[in-house]
């Protein structure tokens, strides 16, 4: 093959045949996929959960991933936030013509390992490749499926007054990794993307506590946003301890300087759990014992004070609105 | 909201939730996509099948349909090519900042109409937005899933010495309608993509017809290239007769004047269906009773001749090996 990517290795013919089999087959290969058919066949419990996305994030390349391995964790994460264990996920890739081969295997090798850690199998995929300038680099989809495991599923419309608002770590990491690698900035301390498959560690905390109500991952748009559309959806007001909000002193350093709210930040490794605070000590403990929720903490509750809004108790013990981010921070940040 | 789109319409806030709302759940929307969690949740039988595929086709207008109705066909096709019932689809768009709002919502209402045509939901989106100059205009993903109702499965690698070689009807009319419309050819006769969702022409025979052992779409690469991918999968010969192939003489006419074999060109409203020969007849029975299929007639049959190649008798009687599309004919076809 060439060592950049050719417009023919999107053309269905032979050289697509080359591309399937010397890449794809090599780091993604299953029964299901070597079969290649047009789409897989599958056998599922009955009640799934199904969730899609596409990656564009720019640097494809970041401190902590890179555009193969946070399109793997990313639909992994938004299938798990159903109460569901996920099975299979489909990969399209959009190329551009010229991409460096080198590039494109690096990300495929990702996005391998990062589907065995997380269990799931990639059974179906597409690859397209447009005429340089038409695209980009690189653009990934992913599609995920997984099997429920809870009745009900958490949903973004359940949070209950008197529910505890749990997270599972720091803020921003994800977000500032990205803006400061495009800007090519350097930060004194180190700072690298969260992104991870958090599956394992959610199945194993549905299972133990089906009494959570709403599991969410901050992703675009940060905490603040994802916080308010889950107060409008469940019409409750929630109440955020500015002074619980874990972030790295690193992260808000970086965030001074660039003019950034890290609660605006998007985060790829992180989530939301609320809860009756009632089960809230036994879901951080069974957080805090996984490696991805070992900084897990109650950062707020679910209240009646103002319905459809968040508010932020403030070190200095004010209370502020937090709205939906308005504008965009950062474009192409997953 | 604007009439081109922001870039902050891709931001996960505010701006995100206006076009989800005012434009999305407009024309996708329904029970489960409405609820806007991270994930659908869907009941299946437990046998599903998956398929994925993105689309760039270039111009994303053309006379038959446009980026947004072969975006649903397209995946919708593969699924019901596995002797499934295609149930739902997810979509995600990745859009140029800058995008006329009104190329979008023609888009969108395409993709609803067609659809609901087909029967399936939209169960769960995406959008990204990224600056000028990262895309060209709009490229959709889709995923689909299905519920399968055949055993064993139709698939590639099941074709048979004694099998006919079915085809729905006519070649090439998507390839030259592309390859026309982007050139600003214009051809004295009508020239029109066949693009469809072929599911319940597919449904209809395999219920009737579960002997069925190959279905496929020639899609990139035509009928050639499928057909390869078909012999080498099953390990069998396929013998094809030039002058039972059914080509529009416009488009015979359209290819000749630009050099192209219609044989290569990519059809999105066409199947080929391999099964054994006593069940041929009943087979074009059933595909000729439907709209979709009127034009079916067997084209060639499958022997032991040569495996694993693609023969076509010519008019002449003489015989040549259809090869696999080597190079890229067209870029951008789907």
């Amino acid at each position: 093959m060439s060592d950049k990517v050719l417009l023919d290795y999107g053309s269905g013919g032979r050289a697509s045949q080359r591309l399937i089999s010397e890449l794809f087959l090599k780091h993604l290969g299953n029964d299901e996929l070597n079969r290649l058919n047009d789409a897989a066949e599958l056998t599922l419990s009955g009640k799934v959960a199904m969730s899609t996305d596409s990656f564009v994030v720019d640097p494809i390349f970041f401190p902590g991933g890179n555009i193969g391995s946070l399109a793997v964790h990313g639909t992994v994460n938004d299938v798990a936030m159903m109460g569901a264990i996920p099975r299979h996920i489909t990969c399209a890739y959009i190329l551009e013509e010229g991409l460096p081969m080198d590039d494109l295997e690096k990300i495929v090798t990702s996005m391998g390992q990062a589907a065995r850690e997380a269990g799931v199998t990639v059974v179906s995929g597409d690859t397209k490749v447009v005429p340089k300038g038409a695209v980009d680099k690189i653009f990934i989809n992913t599609t995920g499926i997984g099997d429920i495991i809870v009745d009900p599923v958490p949903s973004g419309d359940a949070a209950q007054v008197g529910d505890a608002v749990l997270l599972s770590g720091t803020l921003g990491d994800h977000g500032l990794t990205i803006l400061g690698t495009r800007e090519g900035l350097d930060f004194e301390a180190k700072v690298e993307s969260d992104c991870a498959s958090l599956n394992h560690l959610l199945v194993k905390l549905v299972r133990e506590l089906p009494e959570v109500h709403v599991l969410r991952d901050p992703t675009r748009g940060g905490l603040a946003t994802t916080m308010n559309e889950i107060t409008l959806s469940s019409n409750v007001c929630c109440e955020l301890v500015e002074k619980e909000l874990p972030i790295r002193a690193e992260v808000q350093g970086g965030c001074s300087i660039l003019g950034l709210d890290p609660l605006y930040l998007a985060n790829e490794g992180k989530f939301l759990c609320i809860l009756p605070q009632a089960h809230a000590e036994k879901a951080l403990e069974i957080m805090r014992a996984d490696p991805l929720g070992h900084g897990a903490c109650q950062i707020g509750s679910i209240t009646d004070a103002n319905p459809g809004k968040v508010v932020l108790i403030t070190k200095l013990g004010g209370k502020r609105l937090l709205n939906m981010l308005e504008g965009e921070q950062l474009p192409r940040i997953c």
